[in-house]
C-alpha cells in the first residue's frame, strides 16, 4: 500500500530523518520531486536546530511542498546516551534554521501518536525490505528504533547516513564531522548492528557544490526555488567566511542522490568505529582493509559498512540542481 | 668540533634514535654512508625489541659498520608517562630484532655516564641550532629530553620523527601506527611544544618499498650488504602474509632521507595532535588548515608541524639502495 509502481519500478519508500536545516531543505525537496522514491515520512532531531524547531521546519517544507500527506515525527531531545542536546549550528543555518528568514509557522502539525525512533521501527518491521532511511543528523533516532528491535537493522532496505570525514578533516574541529559528533554514541552502536549501510560523508560532499551564480538561479519562478534561493545567503556567508569558496557545499542533497543514483560514487567496504573519548570524540574511523592485521581490534567482527570515497562530482550537481526546484 | 666540514658543505651532526630493528639497521647504515650527516650518537628505545636489546643491537650495529667511535646511549624502557614497556614487535622484526638470525654479542659497551635523554638535552644544549634529531622509535627519549630542558625545543636543528598515520589507516590497527602507538603522551607533548619538527609518517613511507628482488640484490659482498640480506627474510615473510606485498616498506630509511633530501617529500604545514583516549589511542590527527574553525579546539593555538604526505617514491628508494650498502 505504501509503495507505488510507476512505469514498472517500484518506488523506494523514504523515511527522512533531518534536522532543517537548508541544505536539509535541498534534499527534501529534491526527494519530493524524484520518481524513484515515495517520501513516506519525515521524522527530526536536533542538530543544525533544536528537535522541536527541526519539527517546525519539517513541517514548514511539506507545507511549501504541498505535501501535507507526509506525516511529521518528532525525535528525540537528548542524545543516545541521554544527555539533553545543547548545540546547534545557528551559525551556519541561522537561529531559525532557514538562514534568520523568520518564516510563517506552519499550519499542520506532528503526528502526536509515536516517536521519530517507534515511526522508524514501525514502518521497518511492516514492510520488511522495502524501507529506505535517509539520516541527515544526528543518528540517534535510528540508534533508539534500533534499540526498540534490533532485528531491524536486518529489515531496512537500507540506511543512507550523511555523516563522518574518514580521509580528511571534519567540520567541526580537525577530528569531527558535526552529525556524528552530535551523537557519536548512537552512530557507532548503528554501525555495530546495522546491515545495508551506506555512509555519505564529508570525503564526497565537500567536492559538491553549487556556485554563488548557480544559486542566484535557484530563483526559477517556482515555491521550492524562491525559498531555497531565500535562505541560501546566510549559507553562502558561512561558507565565504570559513571555508573562503563563494559557493555552497551540498552535503544533505547528495546523500539524498546517493539513495537514488548510488552508482555516482565510488564505495569502499569496511568496519566503522566511531571514537567517544578524548579529542577524536565524534570521528569516524574505518579500516579500510589494506592488511590483515596481527592482532584483533576494535574494529575486529564488526559488519561491514559502504563508505563513499569518491563521487562524479559533476552528476550530482547536476542532477540535484534538476529536482529541487520544481 | 663535532661537526665536520667536506667540500665547503658542513655537515648536520645527527642523533639517531632507534629500536634496531631492520629497517633501523638499515637507515643506521644509509646514515653511516651518507657524506651529509656526522652520526654523533645512537640512543636506544623500546619498540620493535625491549629497550636493552635495542641497545646490543645498536652496539652490534656501529660493530659491523666500523664505527665504534659512535657512542651509544641507552634510552628509556617506561614511556613517558612511566608505564614500563610490555609490548614489542618481535612479529615484525623476529625476537631479537635481526629477523631472529641470533647475531654474536656486540665487543663495546654502551656509555654509562648518561640516558638517552640527557644525552640529548646536552648535545642540543652544546651545539644549538647544529642537531638533527631522526627518531626511529617513539618519542619518548624526546619528550624526556624536553622534560629536562623546554628551550631545547627550539634549539634543535631539526627533529625528523618516523611515525603516525594521517590520511589513511595505521599499521597496528585502523587508527594507530606503531611508533606513535608506543608513548602517545611523548609525541602529543612533544608536537605541542618542539619547532623544526618534520613528521615522515605511513601515509609516504608505504609507498617506499624494495621487492623481493632487490632485496636479493642486497648481498652484494659488503659486510652490511649481507648483513641486511641475512636479517631481512623474516621482515619479507611479514609483509607477504599481512600485506600481501612481495617486498618490504623502507618505514625508517624513507625518514632519513627526509634529513638528507627533504625536497624529495611534499610537506603539509599543519598543527598535530596524538590521541591518548579510547579506541583511537595512538594516533595522529592533523588540522590540515581547509577551514577557519568557527570555534577553539584541541588544535588551537598549537605550535605548526611539517608533515610529509606525498614523496617521489622512486627517487627515495633509489636514494636508500645507493646508501645502505657500502
Amino acid at each position: 500500500m505504501a509503495s507505488t509502481n510507476t512505469g514498472g519500478a517500484t518506488k523506494k519508500l523514504l523515511i527522512i530523518d533531518t534536522d532543517p536545516g537548508i541544505d536539509d531543505a535541498m534534499a527534501i525537496f529534491a526527494a519530493f520531486n524524484s520518481p524513484e522514491v515515495d517520501v513516506i515520512g519525515l521524522t527530526t532531531l536536533f542538530g543544525n536546530v533544536k528537535t522541536s524547531l527541526a519539527t517546525e521546519n519539517a513541517l514548514r517544507l511539506r507545507e511549501l511542498a504541498g505535501r501535507e500527506d507526509v506525516p511529521v515525527i518528532e525525535g528525540s531531545s537528548s542524545t543516545f546516551a541521554g544527555v539533553p542536546n545543547k548545540r546547534v549550528a545557528d551559525f551556519v543555518h541561522g537561529q531559525d534554521g532557514f538562514g534568520n528568514t523568520h518564516q510563517p509557522r506552519p499550519k499542520g502539525s506532528k503526528e502526536e501518536a509515536m516517536s521519530a525512533a517507534e515511526f522508524i521501527q514501525q514502518k521497518v518491521s511492516q514492510h520488511p525490505g522495502r524501507i529506505t532511511i535517509l539520516a541527515l543528523a544526528s543518528l540517534t533516532n535510528v540508534a533508539l528504533a534500533l534499540s526498540l528491535d534490533e532485528t531491524i537493522g536486518s529489515k531496512w532496505a537500507e540506511l543512507v547516513y550523511l555523516g563522518g570525514a574518514f580521509f580528511r578533516n571534519g567540520n567541526v574541529n580537525p577530528a569531527a564531522e558535526a552529525n556524528t559528533l552530535g551523537d557519536p554514541e548512537a552512530a557507532d552502536y548503528v554501525f555495530g548492528l546495522g546491515t545495508n549501510i551506506k555512509v555519505v560523508g564529508m570525503d564526497v560532499t565537500v567536492g559538491c557544490q553549487l556556485t554563488a551564480a548557480e544559486m542566484e538561479a535557484l530563483d526559477n519562478g517556482s515555491t521550492s526555488g524562491r525559498f531555497l534561493h531565500s535562505i541560501s545567503r546566510f549559507y553562502q556567508d558561512f561558507y565565504r567566511k570559513h571555508h573562503g569558496i563563494n559557493g555552497v557545499c551540498l552535503h544533505d542533497p547528495t546523500a539524498f542522490v546517493a539513495v537514488i543514483a548510488p552508482d555516482l560514487f565510488k564505495w569502499a567496504e569496511g568496519c566503522v568505529r566511531v571514537s567517544t573519548d578524548g579529542i577524536t570524540r565524534g570521528m569516524t574511523v574505518m579500516d579500510a582493509g589494506l592488511c590483515n592485521w596481527a592482532e584483533a581490534n576494535a574494529w575486529s567482527g564488526r559488519p561491514r559498512v559502504q563508505v563513499a570515497l569518491g563521487v562524479d562530482e559533476t552528476q550530482v550537481v547536476q542532477l540535484i540542481k534538476g529536482r529541487m526546484c520544481k
